[in-house]
């Protein structure tokens, strides 16, 4: 954007910038050098981002659009028509309005509507959340109408966007919510109506898991994820998709009729059904049952290689917190594993931790110990590579050479090399110690001193 | 089943015992010492298993109802019920009658209706398929009545069942077929829906990909997995539980329910009802979105970590055809992996494949590839430890002591080691034997002869 303004001269107003994803691209956007201002109806929340974000709160929506070069309505869906309508006319000749709404249609129309003819309008889909760390990665899809597509902001957008990393989707507003319709609208309401079926048929969901295959694991999986989230916006997603209806229309059709097919005891039906449904996904009926495979592989297999672990040292990240802990690795038992931390058990949630060990322990315990040292000098022939020797103990110790020295007090044709090992603690030191200084002496070295 | 009668003596009749599921059974049964008779409709196909598993056929299922001690019934669903009524009355009073089908209600009341007093019924459903390579780990589900629980055959067919590591769970046939109609019948239901949904509305799957969250494309590999299996066996699970039409009217019902909230943007009415979903669901909403989200870091982290080995050796086994492929890592383009192997480039769909690199790669290698080796004579000073020497080596080279020599024409005070070093090359052992022996020369080594 750095042709229309300097960044440190562009003001970017966030109307609902104090909370989700509004106060998420208020930080990231402030971390980038822009001036930002957040709206929002809670003074005292506002306040808080304003200290927080080292941003600017105003508590007047029409007077934050006036001062935005940039202005990004980022208010809860079923708002955001009235909000556009009552912010839109405000922004001013030249500049730019976005929104960040899960839905595109309605919010593309009213903005179009309702801006000064002169002011760019790009609606905007993050496909994240605000618990991402970056843009990097992310998917963004853009809905602009064909004019503004050819317009200055636009590019700058769009190449400001690939810089930080995202994938960027551009699309027309209806063809997003038809998608979304799918991607979001049909798996939201098939695996909510599913939710809600277990609960009238009374199943115990625990209890139905003792006979799951893995795919009824993932199903009763992607319900309890589904479930658990936001009800209103869940709510909201499928009341302001324009297309919705026919979705639902669609997939109570199908499934009414298949179970007539089942009732009428109609096999060949019903064949029929499953067989023009697996022609129309071609081959990604196939890429499915190796994707799937590969969660159901990749979460047994987890399991397995904890097994192996039983009774070694690992390190427990605890996904929740993002503590780690040291330990053994005692028990594996149902969902749990045990780890036997000085002398006290420890009981930790397998689907809720990383685990490490080998290589990636010893990197762990680098980087969260302090490791004590100890130094220990060693004569070796002239002759020998210091290196090689170096190279070689570095297989089994952790250890460095801080000095070599030749000469004086060194027997004639001798140099002493200091190496400096290292340990956690005193006891472990000593053990290290005597380990080493046993192999030192069978590779042609002798002790000096310590 | 000892004490009944010796394995050897103990013949085992399998009614559909050519195909599927049965012929895994008589495959099974036959390597644990029983005698096996099988029967088929298709002589042809009889007489090859017959030759292939080295068991007998016969074209008559009564006659083998007649011989065996055990019966087992390994029919499809929708002939199993002719087939017991066809059977059952002929075997012998003491001996055993199962069947293995995935509904149970029918069969069990079946088999007890038919039977002979004093024969014993134990109605099985085995939660696994003919690709399985044993019963270790698998669910096997037994429903017999209370009478046919406390009889001799009941706990020999239990306890044979645990000895080979299956997970055995017995419940009255009833629940099996409730619980079943859940696990089974309601998945596989809204599955095939959705796929069908996606074909009436003409998604283009690949595409809608692109917009995908994880969880959109966790359902549609899930329908891609289902829609892909055998639809005769899929429309017989919908077809003959006799729980389905009562979970089908239920989940119908609730897609309605939910629906018409949405039209009318009773947003209330929506969040209630995912509110009390997720209160049924209790601690397993939050397990479902712990789960997931393993399955979905699991897959994200293989890419990362195929990413990190690009340009190193892999090891590359196709999950198709079990084959091993040996290579370095070109590159990753989408679901595919570049690999280079002897100066040509080999794809690979990552989904189809298991990768291996590090200690494990060593030890493929080791397993697939004969390793030329070469011996290198030293001479260490006779106080040297020589297994110390060796694990020390061993950080570094495929190494091992084959000779320790001292005296005659050995140099006063020392002995001499001879090192079998290992390559898979000859260009690469010269390589190895120069490393080798630079090490020596520092470690307090010198060459004797090689």
């Amino acid at each position: 954007m750095e042709n229309i303004k300097d960044k440190k001269d562009l003001t970017i107003s966030i109307i609902g910038g104090t909370d989700g994803l509004g106060k998420w691209f208020a930080k990231y956007l402030k971390n980038k050098g822009f001036n930002i201002i957040v709206t929002g109806r809670d003074v005292e929340k506002g306040k808080n981002v304003e200290k927080e974000l080292n941003v600017k709160f105003i508590n007047n929506n029409i007077e934050a659009a006036k001062k935005g070069d940039i202005v990004i309505i980022a208010v809860p869906i079923n708002v955001t028509e009235k909000v556009i309508k009552e912010v839109a006319p405000h922004v001013r000749k030249g500049c730019l309005l976005m929104d960040i709404t899960s839905i595109k249609e309605i919010p593309t129309k009213t903005m179009e509507k309702y801006v000064r003819e002169g002011v760019t309008v790009i609606p905007t889909h993050p496909m994240f959340g605000p618990s991402t760390p970056s843009l990097l990665r992310q998917v963004v899809i853009l809905t602009p109408t064909e004019k503004h597509k050819k317009s200055e902001w636009f590019e700058k957008v769009y190449n400001f966007l690939v810089k930080e990393g995202a994938k960027v989707i551009v699309i027309p507003a209806e063809k997003h919510d038809r998608i979304m319709g799918i991607v979001q609208g049909l798996t939201h309401f098939a695996f909510i109506s599913l939710g809600s079926t277990l609960k009238e048929l009374n199943v115990d969901i625990k209890e139905s898991r003792k006979f799951a295959s893995p795919i009824y694991e993932l199903m009763i999986s992607i319900i309890g994820r589904i479930i658990g989230q936001n009800p209103y916006l869940y709510a909201d997603i499928q009341m302001f998709n324009p297309r919705i209806q026919e979705i639902h229309k669609t997939f109570i059709n199908q499934c009414m009729e298949i179970s007539k097919i089942v009732a009428n005891k109609d096999r060949e039906g019903f064949v029929k059904i499953m067989k023009e449904a697996a022609k129309h996904f071609g081959s990604e009926a196939k890429r499915g049952a190796y994707y799937s495979d590969k969660a159901v592989f990749a979460l047994s297999s987890e399991i397995e290689k904890l097994n192996k672990l039983i009774g070694k040292e690992i390190a427990v990240k605890n996904l929740n917190s993002n503590n780690i802990h040291f330990g053994i690795l005692k028990n594996i038992e149902d969902d749990y594993l045990i780890l036997e931390k000085n002398g006290k058990e420890l009981k930790f949630n397998i689907l809720r931790v990383e685990v490490f060990s080998g290589e990636e322990l010893k990197n762990l315990k680098k980087k969260h110990f302090e490791r004590k040292y100890s130094d220990i000098s060693v004569l070796f022939k002239k002759s020998v590579d210091e290196n090689v020797i170096l190279n070689l103990l570095k297989k089994l110790f952790d250890v460095e050479i801080i000095d070599i020295y030749e000469g004086d007090k060194i027997e004639e044709g001798y140099k002493s090399i200091t190496f400096r090992i290292y340990g956690y603690s005193k006891d472990e030191l000593k053990e290290i110690e005597k380990e080493f200084l046993n192999i030192i002496k069978n590779i042609g070295g002798k002790e000096r001193f310590k």
